[in-house]
């Protein structure tokens, strides 16, 4: 049916009519106090979401905007760099980094697989000489749904000494991200998932530490830059046109989010995970992320049944059904298929995907 | 009033209600077929509006964005880069240049006056060796509101053999701009200007000339990276999740421009910046470009009556007749305002702004 499209992908992902309306509306001038005393409501939503003192930057970009933002403002051509690599966005770490021209070690794990604590701890007691500078990693890796354990690797990760550089796109308002708490020292996210805006905006947060890399950092970007940013923050701006559009739909949002409680919030993202997670299970399928331990609470990804194709099963729930999944990435690309649980989504909407899968499923046996 | 506000300011600039509805619909999934139809048609609407037969590259940022992409794919740190700087935008291309680590060379001319083609000749002639690399240069400067002969100044560099990297963020759109004929290598502009639509989006198109150079390009940028982009636009997508809800208005818009055809737009806003000049002229101001044949088509600054300040006329036209225009920016802030005249404006639009700035100096006097 035309325009019923329901979207459970990672993004983007359904956006509340509250959301919608702002968008719909003209855009504000950019420097006007209107708008002014928006940034500042929106800069505040950003730390308490980010669990940071910290200032958060917004750039008008994709979440690979704000990936190239920490690498660009922070790591120097020949710098060693570890990645820490689950599936296809931890790898982008590396390849950003890469292309910047830093010196990229990474530990692969299997896709399907946390990165493990212990791997880790041991790379960085071998690295006595305390050559490894940064740490990339992720949160919740979206190609897989997979989630690491942020907090006990950020915290191995300082204990060493490097800096570690985050990428929460698919964890920050979805799941508890505590940047100061756990000594995160670089976080990233975009504005199309747990912030339950359309894509365009991302976010970034810096520690200290981390600050410290940018002030040596040498030709740092410029549309990205730290520094213009930091100074943008403390006047209730940003540096240059930003997609007002779209800050005025997060100021909606953020009203919404602070209704419904951080904690809310979590349950809720958990709660839908467990849901779609034993409902797969009811439906005879097999999950890709058995251990639950680890299996995201925004996104699951499944294998079809023997004998049923994904692009059918994707083809089907879309054309009968008006819902519509995401297929792996990569080398799982037709081999599974992922259903994104975050941001704007309640029970009703997992209840109504599992119902047009066991459809599906039937239809296609 | 509340909601009334009417933006006449050189971006944001007004949207038309079929693309603000767009904005309010549901996003897309960037991955679909449904969308990666309305690609086709932006890439193909875009060349036509570049009138170019390379690619144009769909950027989700600010114009400062693609201004980054343009410097950071083509310009390795140590080449040489001549700046033409007539004021605060095209001034930008020298920072970024310079952050990058090039060797930027600038010349100034005087804010309000245009760049002389004789002086640009000299310097080619002068560099012999062609160390001289890259030539920045904007088409028209928003700072001032001065249009540079581009077809002239393209033309020598041209014949020197630098590569030209033109900003016609407040050009295209709204006044000729021909890159293949002209001959300019990259040409970059923004959405929320000739566009129609609001900020968030970014454009870029390069020459085969250029081409080469990104080739010989290292460390490029990720985000903005020239060679996933052309491999993007020939599979009708972008390498990262763009900015769906603005892609889909700027298909409205395009319809809308294509409907109104290039040369009426091209003479609707030489007819609107011929208003504005003559009606400011008629209330006893004192334009701050007087030369018509530089006064851009687009933005028309001008000096207050004496006794009289800028932030006393822009106050007032806010409040009293929910009219907002623009200060001076840098060494001209409070000394001139600005009125944008470009994208979905009409005479309409001028006659009412012309008429609240009559009775605004007449309640100020």
């Amino acid at each position: 049916m035309k325009d019923k499209q329901f979207l459970m992908i990672p993004g983007p992902t359904p956006v509340p009519e509250r959301a919608l309306l702002a968008m719909a509306k003209h855009p504000m001038g950019h420097r006007s106090s209107e708008f002014s005393a928006i940034m500042k409501q929106v800069y505040q939503d950003l730390k308490w979401l980010f669990q940071t003192e910290e200032d958060v930057f917004i750039y008008t970009s994709s979440g690979t905007g704000a990936m190239e933002a920490a690498i660009s403002n922070l790591v120097n051509p020949g710098d060693k760099v570890l990645s820490l690599v689950i599936g296809n966005f931890s790898e982008r770490w590396a390849k950003i980094a890469k292309m910047r021209g830093a010196d990229v070690e990474k530990i692969n794990f299997d896709w399907g697989q946390a990165v493990d604590p212990t791997v880790l701890k041991q790379r960085l007691d071998q690295d006595v000489n305390k050559e490894i500078k940064f740490v990339t990693l992720i949160h919740n890796e979206t190609s897989t749904g997979v989630t690491n354990d942020l907090q006990a690797l950020a915290a191995i990760i300082k204990e060493h000494g490097a800096i570690s550089i985050v990428d929460g796109v698919t964890s920050v308002g979805a799941l508890p991200v505590k940047m100061d708490e756990w000594g995160i020292d670089v976080l990233i996210s975009g504005s199309q998932k747990g912030f339950m805006i359309p894509p365009g905006l991302a976010f970034l947060a810096c520690s200290k530490k981390a600050w410290k890399a940018y002030e040596n950092c040498q030709n740092p970007s410029f549309y990205f830059n730290f520094g213009a940013n930091k100074k943008s923050v403390a006047e209730d701006t940003t540096p240059y046109t930003p997609n007002v559009s779209l800050i005025v739909a997060l100021k909606e949002t953020f009203a919404m989010m602070k209704e419904e409680g951080l904690e809310n919030i979590y349950s809720r993202h958990a709660k839908l995970a467990s849901m779609t997670r034993k409902g797969l299970k009811d439906l005879g399928l097999k999950l890709f992320v058995e251990d639950d331990n680890i299996g995201s609470k925004a996104i699951t990804a499944v294998w079809p049944p023997e004998g049923i194709s994904v692009p059918d099963i994707r083809k089907t729930l879309t054309k009968e059904y008006d819902i519509v999944v995401a297929n792996g990435q990569d080398k799982l690309k037709d081999k599974i298929f992922r259903i994104g649980h975050l941001g704007f989504v309640s029970e009703r909407d997992i209840i109504m995907a599992l119902g047009a899968l066991e459809a599906t499923l039937k239809k296609l046996k």
